[in-house]
């Protein structure tokens, strides 16, 4: 098994994460998404997609996307589970992975993809062109900040994103929330049930070594 | 169980189709979005995310989101399989699935909010007011375009979107392409392998009395 990945963007740190936890051994191909190694003709052929985390099985099979990937992973290695231990517990941990991930992530990605000199033409994930779209950079920043207002006022009930259990939404919220000082936007300080669960999740040997 | 929904928006089409593949019965109980229910305090208690589909478990646990719920309805009603049967085709599914979701459904979705009347300031699902963006209504219908495109190249080498199974991710593909009609985007002649997978979905009867 090998995962194609660029360690330091935020969608393979999810993932990054995820074997952290779990403690297991994968083999890595770095792809270099800065001179554009995911839109070569070899890398498109095993992912049609051009983006990374890509997770390349023994028969060649390829799997794309955290959500796959991470399935892929609990289902194959279940000691230390990421998606809880019921199937209520699954829901909710995919509940709380998918918002983080669209209202989250995806908030903070508009920002940086709209803006940035080096991704002129490429504002959106994957295999196709698109202009950037100024107004989104705007867009994301209010979405980035009702973000965090969102996270803080859940986890002013929970000990975790989704539930009194740790999780890939987790994963996915403290992946959003250090990808969102790309965009120089941080946590307020007045997310202080945010702010908490942000530091204990920075006790925690897998993200203590993977963030530094 | 009660299923909150709104049976002709594409979102709640999905977890139809799941329920009716799955021939399993669950209690529905409408929020009619046109009247703007989904943001009453009744129901942002129970879904701060303010959307539908939602499901409603027997201890009062809400659980929103399509991936989510199409889970949980898979691992409490395991027969006639929406995941396929491995730890390899679930991966796989869930690829297409997000895939068909993000760069199909998410597609035609930026058209209609960026453009309806009805729809101002109300350009994103969930509980915050955005805006419309005029330039996505454009980028949207491109992306739609390219989806279709996309689709028929992964048809001509599979029979169903995740690979030689029926499952969720052509229910997703399905709803997407039924869904661009009301954007009159339409799938184009020329992708023969997408329009002949379309008709043979259309002999499934879930999707027969589902879509009329």
């Amino acid at each position: 098994m090998k995962l194609y990945t660029y360690s330091i963007a935020p969608n393979p740190q999810r993932i990054e994460l995820a074997i952290a936890e779990k403690q297991i051994e994968i083999a890595r191909v770095q792809v270099d998404l800065k001179k554009g190694e995911q839109l070569s003709a070899a890398y498109k052929q095993k992912n049609p997609h051009c983006d990374v985390p890509m997770l390349e099985l023994p028969d060649g099979t390829c799997i794309s996307q955290v959500p796959a990937i991470a399935s892929y992973l609990e289902e194959t290695f279940p000691a230390r589970p990421l998606f809880g231990s019921t199937a209520k517990q699954k829901a909710q941990v995919i509940m709380w992975e998918h918002l983080c991930a669209i209202d989250g992530l995806q908030a903070v990605g508009e920002v940086l993809r709209n803006t940035a000199k080096a991704m002129e033409n490429r504002a959106m994930v994957g295999p196709h062109n698109y202009a950037q779209v100024p107004a989104l950079a705007e867009r994301g920043r209010a979405r980035t900040r009702n973000f965090f207002a969102d996270l803080d006022k859940r986890l002013q009930g929970s000990e975790y994103v989704a539930g009194d259990f740790f999780s890939m939404a987790d994963i996915t919220a403290w992946v959003t929330c250090n990808f969102a000082g790309w965009i120089k936007e941080f946590m307020p300080a007045e997310c202080s049930a945010l702010q908490a669960w942000h530091q204990r999740l920075a006790l925690r040997p897998a993200f203590n070594s993977e963030q530094g």
